[in-house]
């Protein structure tokens, strides 16, 4: 399916629509194959002893599957997500960003199915995987 | 298995180890069954158009699920979160607190399985439910 | 939501519409709480040493949550899962059924959620748990 | 880390510990990058108008993140599935092979992570994907 919103679209579509986290994120890059995205680490994401929170690896997983769905179909604020599964696998190393890759598996009518892989930036070891599940709204008819 | 730390002991390791989040929660009761976890819901959780973020409710489950083994265990800060399956199935009502309800299904030496339901105060129809699985560190030798 | 399908009718509709696995599976009750489906484990459920293989035990899981979204809204031949996550807590015991409880978390016009735990007959310790979401097809206009 | 076993090795070790089962699958290849396993689709795998049943597909998941994680380590009979979420996308198409490619995401000393694609044999839109985690035994000392 064709790419009908690349990275700047995205990036503009966060600023509008997510204002009150869109500092966090960055989409790095959409293609064909994987939409990636950027959490800028800060103190906000850390818990004691430097690590980042497990609700900010989730929360960027959400926001990577989220937008490689829009990547597809255009803007929707009204996709839910309907499921998550993320498996914690190694500590995020301090100091960095960390980078989301997005792929989407499957965009149906109703639900589209995306998986998610977390690395430290410039690591080839995944800190943290996740599939998720978005509800795709009716089209409203206008 | 005996319950080894109460909703005060849970509360005072909160504060204690948990700084920067204690103020969101509250632990309610503890009790053989479950444990109930209270998140005090504020702006910083709010979505555009007042709903709940799912990283507000994920981190809720998150530390419903760490709470109800630690009432088994006692005081382990190492705990990690190794997986965690979500589903979001309701809209959460406005201008109410969420209660987690955990349930602690396994305790085994090196993993601890649970499962939470999430609800808006008030209303028996849960938002969202969640499994969680914590690696629990080796006992340090003293 | 009332109950539109007993006991004795989700038997019925498992030997009509299943009749490949019908005879693994028996519905031992059907209440507004939960609904409890019972593998009698066969050979054909074993594994080297005696144990359960997985697939028996996703498959009880499975037909668990599709009967108690039946129980509700009745016979749907059509249903489809689209999500399971399922966790392997304990070892089942030998030469026991085994007893899945499972309960409808929500009900939408598109999607089920239910979650299963599944015991061996006579303990109270699950031996895994799991949770489905179903695809209800579109009622059909005849 | 080195492949330990090929796909020789672990059709052989198939056909050895897993003798119920071995005549479903068969290993097509293994890489650095994934193992891809077969399931040999039989009427035993049907259900009711010729879709393969879920346990089917649950059952290739499981035994395909088994084989990828035993082709680092080398056999290891005792090795348990404790978590598996998986996603039904797709119906497969009638009378081809199953292929599942299995990537191992984590080997820590106590768990693996893997996830899974699983595909009709000759498509490339996927009709399930899986991530799975297994507990990997205590070196025994001999």
């Amino acid at each position: 399916m064709a790419i009908v919103m690349d990275a700047d679209a995205l990036n503009a579509f966060l600023v509008e629509v997510f204002e009150q986290v869109a500092d966090d994120f960055f989409v790095d890059d959409v293609s064909e194959e994987e939409t990636i995205l950027r959490l800028r680490v800060g103190p906000q994401h850390l818990r004691p002893g430097g690590t980042i929170s497990g609700p900010s690896m989730f929360g960027l997983a959400d926001v990577a599957a989220y937008l490689v769905t829009l990547s597809r179909i255009g803007p929707q604020a009204l996709a839910v997500t309907t499921n998550c599964s993320i498996d914690f696998m190694r500590k995020p190393q301090a100091g960095v960003d960390l980078i989301a890759k997005a792929r989407l598996l499957k965009l149906g009518k109703q639900l589209s199915v995306s998986d998610v892989l977390i690395y430290s930036e410039g690591s080839d070891k995944p800190v943290a995987r996740a599939s998720l599940t978005y509800a795709i709204p009716p089209k409203s008819i206008g």
